[in-house]
């Protein structure tokens, strides 16, 4: 019985890593597809979040299957609970990669401003790299890992905050630009938010291990906007 | 035994209920707030939010004791899951009433748009009617209803695309609304991401009814941005 049980844990969290790949995919193909204006990646996104959907939805079955068949108590239980509410933060961060594609879908020639979109393909190329981290945390259960990847949240909130500023600063500037930077905005604003589910999992690592809820990053959580 | 489980559930039955409450309190007044330019009401807002994630934790954590003392099966396990993964829609809606307090903060003698602004109150307004209801359905376990309310977010995500293109439209004609337009187009944006959450408390309603998880407004969710 034990072994069985074992087994299916162990089922659960490669199965909940492997969505977790996933969703870092349709994250990084997303950005991809809009820097490039590459409409045919970006349908490929949204197509492929049917999946990741579908991941959550059987990921939560499984778990309420395992509690309701062998009642398990303290951490063992603690881990299936991770697995049910960490797999609701990874399904949105394939919304916001579905999101961005969609962004992608909407740009018509509108005018470009190539600085933003390289700062834009910049700041997301730390959120893959935070997305990657955290599941790598998750599986080997490493806290301290867990911890320094939410602190270059920071970082990411940084980036966005830039992006924000020059994005008014090119409006004010060009009513040309306008369209084509409130999607700036969007995208950079959908990957700052990325990065908070990152930390969001971080947390899961950490309760997963002493059994209590960490708020990390609680300054800078909510707080991304930019006084401009 | 089994009298003494009924009794918790039902007080978390409450719990959940009365933090549906708080959080629809927050909204209501964060959009005040943005609209009136109250930056007292806002800092209000803002600093109720950590009642707001006292909630979430403690239901959690109640959750998770029930499970491992009870060890419930089937409908019952499914209550308690439905408050597990609900909670945490709860709580971003707060986050949500939270982000457009910020805003509120933000605004500093920016030049206003008082036709969006009225738009922004009335849509809110609806979302408003919106969490009030779906928290009635939970609280009756009333699926015509949940699905009813979900429906509403057509009209929401409408409202948004509204607001959404005229805020463009401003911006283009006026670089001095450039910096008010960007925050009522995300504060647009935040109120609806609230009507999404709504949907997905409709959906648990749902659930907990048969279940088995419905896609609501498929066709809808991520998908509010207006082809502009």
């Amino acid at each position: 019985m034990r072994r069985v049980f074992e087994e299916d844990l162990n089922d659960l969290h490669i199965h909940f890593f492997q969505m977790g790949k996933a969703v870092n995919e349709a994250i990084y193909k997303s950005v991809k597809a809009f820097v490039n204006h590459d409409k045919a990646l970006a349908k490929e996104v949204i197509a492929g979040d049917i999946a990741i959907n579908k991941d959550e939805a059987d990921l939560e079955n499984k778990c309420f299957e395992l509690i309701a068949l062998q009642q398990p108590v303290t951490t063992d239980l603690r881990k299936i609970v991770t697995i049910m509410k960490a797999s609701s933060d990874l399904e949105r961060m394939g919304d916001h990669a579905v999101s961005i594609a969609k962004s992608t879908i909407r740009v018509k020639g509108n005018k470009r401003d190539y600085e933003i979109e390289a700062q834009i393909a910049e700041m997301s190329e730390k959120v893959k790299i935070m997305v990657q981290d955290v599941l790598q945390a998750y599986v080997a259960s490493d806290v301290t890992k867990a911890k320094k990847v939410a602190l270059k949240d920071i970082d990411v909130d940084h980036d966005f905050k830039k992006i924000y500023k020059a994005c008014i600063r090119q409006m004010k500037n060009d009513p040309e630009i306008v369209l084509g930077a409130t999607d700036y905005m969007l995208v950079a604003g959908f990957i700052e938010r990325i990065g908070d589910y990152v930390t969001n999992i971080s947390e899961w690592i950490i309760y997963l291990d002493t059994g209590k809820m960490a708020e990390l990053n609680t300054h800078n959580k909510n707080d991304s906007f930019p006084k401009a």
